[in-house]
Formats: C-alpha cells, sequence, structure tokens
C-alpha cells in the first residue's frame, strides 16, 4: 500500500500517521499538510515531530500545502487541541524540514506518475485534495483510492448541528472532491463517535503502557479528552481519523458499509458543510419531489460500522512498540 | 383543554383526531385543514368522515385552510397514503360539510378571543399556521400553546435525507412559525420513528378489536404500513400525528425533552426544509466560528422520548371504545 | 375602475393616493395598509389624513393589515421619509378611523365577490398581496390586474445594490405574487428613477401653487428630497408610487412595455430581493446554461418607458385642484 | 510593464493578446489559459496561432492551465464564437507547443520571483487565478496588479440577465479572487457594451486594411458579430478583453473609475455570477438594514467610462503594422 495522508496534524491525526509509519506493509509516500486544526505552520511540524517519534524522521516527506479554505475564513479548532495542537506540548523541532514541494504538486505527481498505485487518506478539510483535483481533474481516475474522514451520516455535527469541523471548514473543497469521481470510502464523524471511542479504561491502559509512543498519545491526547468531558460529548476519547486509517490499512475493520450519494450543502444558512448522505428506506426521489428528478449513481462508500475491538488492538499494537 | 387541530389528513391523522375527539376532558375547538398528504379537498372530507366516525358529527367545526404551500410548488404524499389518504377507501361522503370561515380566520379569531386558553397541535405542514401569524401576529403571545409534529432532530429525514415531510412541503412556513415567539413543543419523526412504532403485534391485536374505530383504523392504516414494508424502513406502523396528540393530551407521556434552539433550513441546495436542532454537546457557538456570534435563546421544547407503551395504551383504548 | 391601493403610507406613496382620490372616474374601493416604509400604526394614520386631505374622508375604507414581513426581521425607510414618513409633519389625526377588517380579508373578499372587476395597485412591500394570495389563491385568476411599483430593470438598487426596498422587505412575497398567475404590470424603481423625477424647478412650480393639495404635497416630499441631495442620488424628487398611479389611471403614459419572466432572489448571500428580468438580447437560456432548461413564459408586463410630461401634468393638475 | 494574460482564447480574446505581443513596451511574461469559451485544448491552440500570427511564435510561453471551473460543471460560449472560438475557421496548428508547466505554478512562480513587477490580464472565469492564490495566497500581494475583464456593473449580464459569463462560469473562482486582497481593477461587461464596440463602419474599415493582422481579425470577429445581430443585443462588435487589455496599456483610456466593494453572489438560485458593486448613492448600508452590519472597504477600481476613441485608434495601429 502507497498512501499518502493529507492532515491538519493535530490530536489523533498524529496517531493517524503513527499507524501508517509503523507498519511495516505501508510505504507512506507523502504527509501533507491542509489547513485545519490549528495554525499552519505548526501543523507542520506536529507533522514533522511525529514522523521523529515514530522514529521515520527524514524518510517520509512533509509538503505544505494550502494554508487557508478555498473560499471561507480560515477556521480553528485550537478549543479543542489546545493552541499547538497537541495539548499545549511545546515539542522541540523536529530535525528533519518541511519539503519544497506543494502538497498539491506532491499529490498531482505521485498520483499521476503512478495511476492506480497511489491511495490518500484525507483527514483534514479538504482543500488540498479539492484543489490538486482543479489542477489536473485526471486524478479522479489515477489515484487508486481516497479514504475520507469527514461528514456526517444524517446526524449531529461536530462544529454545528449540521456539520462536521472538515467539511464545515471547507464546503466547497469537500463538494468538489465528493462530486470529482474519486473512487471514495467515507468514515462519518457519525461512524466515528459511536465505533472509535477509546473508554478511560483504554485510555489508562495505555498510559501504563509507558512506551514512548504511549506517552506521545497520552500528552497529544489530553486536551481533545478534556473537551469532550467538558462538553459531555463522550467519557474517553473519539479518534476519526486514526481509525479512518485504520480501516485503510485493514478494510476487514470496516464492518459494514453502503453505497451512497453523497453530497455537501454549499448554500444554505443553517447547513454550511452538512453531508446528504442517501438512505435505502427513503422514497423514490422523482416520486417523493418530481423536481428532484431521477436519484444520481452512488458516489462513495460510506462505513456504516467499525470493529471497535480490532480497531483497538492495532493501535494498541502500534503505540506498545 | 381547547385544542385546535391543524392536519393533512390522511393516515395517522386521522388517529390523532380520534384521540382528541374521543377524549371526554377536551373540548376540540376546531379542525383546521391544511395542505399536505394528498389532494386538498380529500383531505377536508377524511376529516369530516372521521369526525363522524368518532360519534361526533355535526360538533366540530371542519374549516378549509390554504391549499397551496407558501412559496413552494404543493407537493403530496399519496404515495405512502394512496391516494384518497386512507389507503383508498373510498368511504362515503360525511354528513357534516365544511365551515365556511377560512382556516386562518378560524385559529386567528378563536386564540384572540380566548388570549391564553387555546392550544394548537399543527400536524402538517405549517402554511395555516404561519399564515394566521403573518395576518395577525400577536396570536404568538395569545396561544397558550404550540404543539407541532415536524421536522427531524439532527437525523435521517423521510422525504429527502435532509428533511421530514411537514417541513420539506413549506419550509418557509415552518422557519415562519418557529421563529415567531409562540410556546412551542416539537414531536420531531426522529423521535415518532423510534418511540411511536405499532409492531405486527400491535396491528394484530387493534384488528382483532372489532370494533368501529378499530376497523377504522386498520383500513386508513393499510397503506402507509405496506410503504414502510417496501422500503424497509420498519416492520409495523409509525404514528407521528397520533403520538403527538398522544403527548399533548397527556403530557406524562413526554419522558424527555430539551429546550432547543430549533430553525430551518430555507437557503440550501440539499437542505430544504431541514431542522437545525441545537445539542448540548456541541461547542460554545461563537468559539467554533466567530461569524455565527453568540447563540440566541431556546424558542422550542423538543420532545426526546416519549412513553410508549402509554401512548399504545392510550390508542389501544380509544379505538376499543 | 375599481382599484384598491395597498400602501405603507409616507412619501410619495401619499401623492399615489391623492391621484386616485381626485379622479372623478375612479372608484377606489378600500386602501390597504402594509408594512414597509414606517411604523406601521403611524402608516394607517397618514393614509387617513391623506384620504381627509382629498376632501374624500370617511368615503373610503382604510385596512391595517400585515404589521410585518413573512419570513424576515421588520424593516423601514424612516431614513428617507422622517420617523412619521411625512417630513415629520406631525399632522392632527384624522377623524375617520380605520375598517376593522383586516387588508387581506378586504382584498380577498373584494376580488372574489367582483371577478374580473377589481385592479390592485400594489405600492408596498408584497406582503398583504402575497397573504392574500396564500389564504385564496383564486384571487389570481379573478382579479382585474396587479400594478405593482418594485423591483429594478437589471440595475441598481435603491437598499443595496441588488435590489429595491419593497422586494428587499419581504423577498418572499414578492417571489409569491410573481409566480401567482396575476395579470401583472411591473412599474420598476428603475424606470421610476429616469422617467419621473420632478425637478427643483417643478418642485418650485407646485410650491408656487399655495393650493391645500400643494401645501400637503410640499410638505410631506421635504425629507426625501433632502435624502435624494445628500446621497448625491439626483436633484428633484423620484415618485415611484405615484407614477406608478398614473400609468394605471392612464395606460397611455406607458409609452414602451415588454412581456418578461420576473422573478425575485430569495436565496442569495448579496441578492435579497433582486429581481431578474429577462431580456430580448440575452442568448437562447438553455443554450447558454443547459442546466437552466427552457426559459418559461412570460409572468409580467414590465413598464419600460413612461410618459414624463403626461405623468408631470396629470400630478400638477390633482394638486392644483 | 511585465504581463502575464490569462485567457480562454475565442474571439476577441486574440486581439487582446494581439495589442500586447505588438506593443514593443510590453514584455508579455506568459499567456495562460484558462476553461471558458470554447473546448479547452481549442483555446491552447488558438492561443498558440495568435502568438504566431503576431509573429512573436516561439517567444512567449502558453501554459495550459484549469480545464474545468472549481466547483460548477464546465460550460462554454461556442454558441457565440463559433466551435473552434475562431468563427469555424480552422486555422492551421502553430509550431509553437505549449509550455509543460501549470499555468497555476507558471503564475505563482513568476509573481512570487519578481515582487511587485508583475501584471495579471484576466480575461476569462478566474478559475487560474483562484486556484493559484488557494495555493500561494501571498501573490495577492506580490502582484502589482490584477487587471479583470468580468462582471457586471448592477446591470443586465450576458448569460442570465443577473450574470455576465467569466463570473456565471466558475462564480467561486470570481468571489475568490475579490475577496483575496489583490489590488484589482475590473472592466465590467456593462462598460464595455457600451463603451468597446465598433461599429459596421469599424469593421469596414478594418476589413479595408487588409493586413494579415486585419484579415485575422475579420476572420475570427464573425461569429460574435453574427451572434450580436441575431439577439439585436447590437449593431458592430463589442470588445471586452481587448478594450481592457488597451486599458492595462495605456491606463490614460479609463476616463473615469470608482472605488467600490466588488462582490459575486454564490448562493443565489437566480443570481449565480452575480457582482454586486456598490454605489454612491446608496443609503448607509447599516441605516437600511442593521443586519448588514457597516460596509467594508473598497476592493476594488471599477472602470466607469473608457476612452472609445483612444481605444479603437490603439487597435486599429495594432492591426495595421
Ligand atoms: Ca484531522
Ligand atoms: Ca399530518
Ligand atoms: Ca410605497
Ligand atoms: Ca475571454
Amino acid at each position: 500500500m502507497r498512501p499518502i495522508i493529507d492532515t491538519d496534524t493535530a490530536g489523533d491525526d498524529c496517531f493517524s500517521l503513527l499507524l501508517a509509519l509503523r507498519d511495516p506493509a505501508v510505504k507512506l509516500e507523502a504527509i501533507t499538510i491542509c489547513n485545519g486544526n490549528v495554525q499552519f505552520e505548526q501543523q507542520v511540524e506536529n507533522a514533522l515531530y511525529t514522523v521523529e517519534v515514530a522514529g521515520r524522521g527524514g524518510t517520509v516527506p512533509v509538503h505544505p500545502g494550502c494554508p487557508r479554505p478555498m473560499l471561507r475564513k480560515p477556521l480553528d479548532a485550537a478549543y479543542v487541541f489546545g493552541r499547538d495542537g497537541m495539548s499545549d506540548a511545546n515539542f522541540h523541532r523536529a530535525q528533519q524540514r518541511p519539503d519544497d514541494r506543494h502538497a498539491i504538486d506532491a499529490i498531482v505527481d505521485r498520483v499521476m506518475a503512478n495511476p492506480g498505485e497511489i491511495t490518500i487518506l484525507a483527514q483534514a478539510p479538504l482543500t488540498n485534495i479539492a484543489a490538486a483535483y482543479v489542477k489536473e481533474p485526471r486524478i479522479a481516475e489515477n489515484l487508486r483510492h481516497l479514504w475520507i474522514m469527514g461528514g456526517t451520516d444524517n446526524a449531529l455535527g461536530n462544529v454545528t448541528s449540521a456539520a462536521e469541523f472538515n467539511f464545515y471548514v471547507d464546503p466547497e473543497a469537500a463538494k468538489i472532491v465528493l462530486n470529482a469521481g474519486f473512487r471514495t470510502s467515507v468514515v462519518t464523524w457519525t461512524a466515528t463517535v459511536r465505533d472509535a471511542v477509546l473508554s478511560p479504561a483504554d485510555l489508562s491502559e495505555i498510559e501504563a503502557m509507558d512506551t514512548p509512543l504511549s506517552r506521545f498519545f497520552t500528552q497529544v491526547n489530553r486536551a481533545s479528552v478534556e473537551f469532550s468531558m467538558k462538553t459531555g460529548r463522550l467519557a474517553g476519547s473519539v479518534q476519526p481519523d486514526s481509525v479512518t486509517c485504520a480501516c485503510m490499512l485493514d478494510e476487514s475493520l470496516v464492518l459494514e458499509s453502503a453505497d451512497c450519494v453523497i453530497d455537501v450543502e454549499v448554500a444554505g444558512e443553517l447547513t454550511r458543510g452538512y453531508s446528504s448522505v442517501s438512505h435505502a428506506t427513503l422514497p423514490d426521489q422523482a416520486e417523493a419531489d418530481p423536481e428532484l428528478g431521477q436519484a444520481r449513481g452512488a458516489n462513495a462508500r460510506v462505513v456504516k460500522r467499525i470493529d471497535t475491538a480490532g480497531y483497538r488492538a492495532m493501535l494498541m499494537k502500534a503505540l506498545a512498540s
């Protein structure tokens, strides 16, 4: 497997990177950085530091990408992850420095040079992927597969009631990407908040490992756990990015999925970044409202259920090493 | 209790009427008819027939209201309820004829003449209620309470992924009503599809009663049960309108509710009629996106959990009589 | 001619009323008041006072209508017309009092009782007309003709760049009315700001008349003239409402018009209340953008050029009497 | 002057290129091709051929850019310019071949390497410029000046009533670019259709020159002249792109301009690509509608009046050579 991971490195973005970096079967082609969770340059540093912590310093290029969304004002989630995205750990600067090549070019060039070979895991707002497609639409047919962490599955969001962070921050990019014709799998916030939550006991177990990676995990994870508790969202730690990576690395973790029509709202007053996901129990679209016309064909596989235990085991193993 | 029921009489609209008509503690002030489920005049007849079946012919006026939504093209759900809204029962014409007074005036006049006394149960698209408010905004403060069956609770709709029928058909009306300042309780499609489903066993039990009202129920309910089965939505019969009436008649059936900010999308491309419902686990709105500003105060109580057994018992009792 | 004038009485709304009130060939059926220029009750008083000034006190009923727009927050133009809409004249209260019947009912009942006989001049936001149509859609076919002062003709607005006041204040109402199927003529802000401007010389001539009506005109007109000068809009006084009335009373004043598709934007971020008017020089719609489909048929006559001198003469004559 | 011209080469795009190519004071840095008027590869060929016809073959690189708009479906104007964009001239293939470097990179690299030196003339949909900005936002401050041919000045469009072609085809790109912070001048369709029309006499005069460039002009211009006549738009030939180039080359041709707030509608149902241009005669924004808040500062100079004779002379001189 030859993935590129596009990330707004903060919190569980790092553990997603770790899973890929520590898996010997994976040739991580590149890490590309997109605007999102925290200040852009900090995200670059977070990625470089994570590569170093994983013992892979200097082996995987880190390409800075688009520092802001396509059309909307920049927006971050420092309120979740701490100012540095690492629960204010103030890690030292990694030795590896960012690659000169822009994320867009890193993506376009690798995909076009290796038709059918490269997989992308997009775990950030989709600005980089959309901009790469706008530059070179043929990446859609030349990419092996696109894994997206983003959106909701007709359920509560995590920024507004209607929308999940990655789609909310750059809804135009999300809409571009989902309509571009990539072979796509989507892991929604809805699925992860149910199937990818580490319990307080899990977190204690990780802490008790006391390996370098478990210490890294515990440190980086602290702020988002506190945020979840403060908002009463859940007791424990939700891991959307790392679980998406886990599914990519081992598709058997996807216990249930459905081929769906998924699209993103860019015009609403209350629904910026809302993801509409088609559902089998809905009435025939053209019968329910003739103005909608016939439904179009599915454009993505939406992950409906994930093997929580299997994911947990994969993460534990990576942190224990 | 002095309710007005605003209804697009078809399927379980009828059983909602029955609950109110058969409850001796209720003085049903009026039935007002709104565009919605099936052809408008047919809905008027369905209401008149239901009053007759309940043994109340001539005692409750039926006022035809707005025959089409405010801004959008008319839309029905004959694909659910049969062409006549009664599973194509072709009932005879009731003796009672519709009242000359328009639903809007029936609502405005009664509410303004009885400040703080009248309750409205709105179990149809909200055209009539919105139009009454546009005509006389002071009904908002003079109505005792407004019960609305409509919308979703950040969950899958029943017309599109994003929207429930009543809000989808006339989203502008729904938005007007929810922002008008009524004391409001909302029973969403989300709550009813979970807590107000009659099982096949329930339906058999009703059929076995073999009373005039149980036979009426079984006949009228047939088409929507078949529709639910065909779409794989659920085995059994979902009863959004009658459960909302039940909650109004006996508030102890509301096991859980939350004061929320609820609003309706009228501008989206994919999200016509979507209802956004605020949620405690979301981040502070102004922190998550400064452009959204401070969240405004709650404008409705959203019913979160309903006493299914209690509802079922109330319905059974009414049909058995 | 049997017109109803729907008005947000302030500034030149009054002179429109005067033209109709003073024309012996006109049986002014009713005046209906809509939210708009200034505080609602004040507008009612302004209409009553204008009837009195015209020497018609007690002969034409004045019906208060909808005190706020359908969906949007109330908005006024006191910055143009003074707080009382009469350049802060503080006129005495007229003897005639408002009619008890709501404007919506006055419109619906008169139109339905006199099929093909009644004309409406709508010179305010279109809330009343839209609400009347929502209540009774058959007024569309039973009204003789609907004259609308509102919108722009693909040109600069007067509230925002995109929109004229009447359409901006209640865009949903404007959209409802224009798509309702009335026989409609539209006099746009664009036409009036070019063809219905009284020059400073005209204003001096009116002042010099020194009749009761000319004094009324000069007093009421003062604030809006000052506003036009302050904004550099034009030297003189633009008279959108009275020129629309003039065109209704004498259609020969319409020198040029075109049957157009006109519609109103309700979903834009910058274009609330924008009026799109079809134009002969545009490319075939389905060729320019296949997604737009075939253009639909014209729904209104848009007035393109007005006989300025003829209008001026009609106004002068009315004020001189 | 060191301009880059971004063009969807068809019709008068070519004459704009000619003006720059034939001006000895101009070092045309690059030509970049954007989706728009006709099939993308054809536009590349049209640019290469125009360079050759100008006697500059091999001296100016032509960089293909984004072959489709950011978010919307591709759309062309072959109905105006003929299938090949050259009035179906079927010119031979130029010797010069397109540059390998993508337009986005040609723009970003040149601008960043020459801070304050490069000017861009954007005479196509703004996909390339927007994508360059999304990739490297610092081009906004490092570009000397951006000239845009696009939008309307609160007036009739040329695709729909509301919108001009370049903004209509990629409204999101137009919105991104106008809000990016470039030093910007905009020449609207409104200004060009009034001030940049060549009369039939002008066209005859050009034809009578009988130089290679005048013959090229006459051939390429034929289809759009026929289109203008067919739609009754005007007798003659409107030259939006070449007049914008003329203004860039000789700013004294701009007789009147205004610093404005200009923005683009991306959310409307009728107003896709509409350009809102602020105007001095409008009321204070916060007074007219408090929800709009204070107006923001001007973001572009909008050209209001052009020296038609001066433009004509510049074009004639170039074609005569
Ligand atoms: Ca992430
Ligand atoms: Ca109903
Ligand atoms: Ca008015
Ligand atoms: Ca062009």
